[in-house]
């Protein structure tokens, strides 16, 4: 089959790659649409040694479940994590945070940047028939962005700040904005100000900043810029949720921390049912994040307009 | 009066200094015992630029207070933060984040390693007759570590790991033994352990640490190898809390605080009804880790006492 295929850090398309065959309980998925997310690119920085087929937001069509025929047919997109059953984690309930977890494209599991995938069937959802492709594709995303929801209670007299208006973060302020909270967002790219504005989302300037103001900040640059405007930002006994892929170590203040009894909270995978939800019912809207559809063999140029200052969304169709 | 004095980084006995004089709604109490902490150690480090009499663990008697004459002649302890009163903070009911408050031997506000100090009355708090003074002056710290139990709930299922078993250590494991939680203590030092075991507290080797097993860590060393002890030992979602006094900054993998969704929560000041109640009870027994009691004219050496590794607390007596 064709794919995309890391390894060394370099990408490359290749043409001749074995369909995979799925096991005992998962299925073989083809690849509708896929999406390029900022941890692929991390991955070629070498953020992770990873080797094989990267990429893990997709949206496909089960083609064999061996176990369970029933799935045989169905449009799906699929959690990341794939857990053991049997750890402590796992017998908890976060399998998200399995002990023994691959990671679909990121971690001991080929991706989705490929005409098939293979995934457990507990990792799978289905996916809602009005729900068109170019939707669903962002479930994994916006589901990393209800995650938050998961971790802190929002009030609408909570005054929230989004450092980043990627494509991660313009998902965050929609998914924060059905809140009601008092809602405003860092944005450096008129692109970016643009969709905020068409959702009445609120955009501030980064130099009005550094007052202390914000109950909550949500760093999602992934830059120490971002998280030292985070810093400067944040009221005493605020909380910072870090929503990024970080690559490095990060300078902290741990004083300030401190003194000012702030909280850092790192959020990461969230629930796919809330995010499938919001998408269903059009409480989220990403179609207009989406720059550009690519195909595989274009993988490459894909990824570098992925990586381009302000981008947002690139898509790629097998 | 005599006193301490601290300028440039440098900290000297002063036998002619001036008695403050109290403002109105606020008192003047005669010093009967101070503790030094690891703050006041700093502070001759240069943590924070404050010149004048240092130290704010103290417990006194009020010998004035003209708008409440009914204060005077009681043994109190005092709260270190002198709020404005009128701030949004203070407004909220957080005036220990005051944004324009001064700190008890800190910030702006003489403190306590002198014959006299000068306290607002609403900082002050009236210490039971049973309590005596080298139990009362534990009165501050104590309620930085209950601080703890008011930012998080512990469980009695809760794996909870001390990393540092010094003075504020200490009292943070006979706090947290309260709640019945599963406490490990990681101490260096024999005198320590040695503490620990008399009130049948778990030491744990840190060389048996490194397996992500606990959901509550409280890094209690301010120090970077703390931290990433810390950072080693505790499970995904799992809570990281900062008590110490961190000097500079600290490197932070936050790729491993995001993936495991840790919370790093500082922590800072603390409830004095709850220490006073622990103290009055019993339920907390600090007597065994004062280590010396010095003189004002020795508080140099008291200062060099106190920085030793693994020292206690060092008590000063005007």
């Amino acid at each position: 089959m064709r794919s995309l295929w890391l390894e060394n850090q370099k990408l490359e398309y290749r043409a001749q790659v074995p369909v995979p065959i799925p096991g005992e309980d998962e299925a073989l998925i083809k690849v509708r649409m896929a999406g390029v997310c900022s941890t692929d690119l991390e991955l070629v920085h070498g953020y992770y040694p990873f080797s094989g087929i990267p990429g893990h937001e997709f949206v496909g069509e089960v083609i064999n479940a061996s176990n369970d025929p029933s799935w045989i047919g169905k449009r799906v997109v699929g959690e990341i994590n794939i857990a053991c059953g049997v750890c402590d984690q796992c017998r908890s309930g976060f399998s998200r945070h399995c002990e023994w977890r691959k990671t679909l494209g990121i971690h001991d599991w080929d991706g989705v940047f490929a005409e098939y995938l293979v995934l457990p069937l507990n990792c799978l959802h289905e996916v809602p028939d009005h729900i068109p492709d170019n939707i669903a594709v962002f479930t994994e995303p916006l589901a990393a962005a209800c995650e938050i929801l998961e971790q802190i209670h929002l009030q609408p007299e909570d005054r929230v700040l989004i450092i980043g208006a990627g494509r991660l973060g313009q998902l965050i302020a929609q998914v924060l904005q059905g809140t009601g909270c008092v809602l405003e967002v860092v944005a450096r790219h008129s692109k970016q100000r643009e969709l905020l504005a068409n959702r009445k989302i609120d955009v501030i300037e980064e130099q009005c900043l550094g007052n202390k103001k914000y109950d909550v900040v949500i760093e999602a640059t992934g830059s120490s810029d971002g998280f030292l405007l985070a810093v400067k930002s944040i009221h005493p006994r605020g909380k910072i949720i870090l929503k990024s892929t970080y690559k490095g170590d990060m300078e902290v203040n741990f004083s300030k921390i401190v003194v000012d009894e702030i909280t850092l909270i790192g959020s990461r995978c969230g629930p796919f049912s809330t995010a499938l939800i919001l998408l269903a019912e059009g409480k989220v809207n990403p179609e207009p994040l989406i720059e550009a559809v690519y195909r595989l063999d274009q993988g490459t140029i894909a990824f570098k307009q992925a990586a381009m200052p302000g981008a947002l969304k690139v898509l790629i169709q097998p």
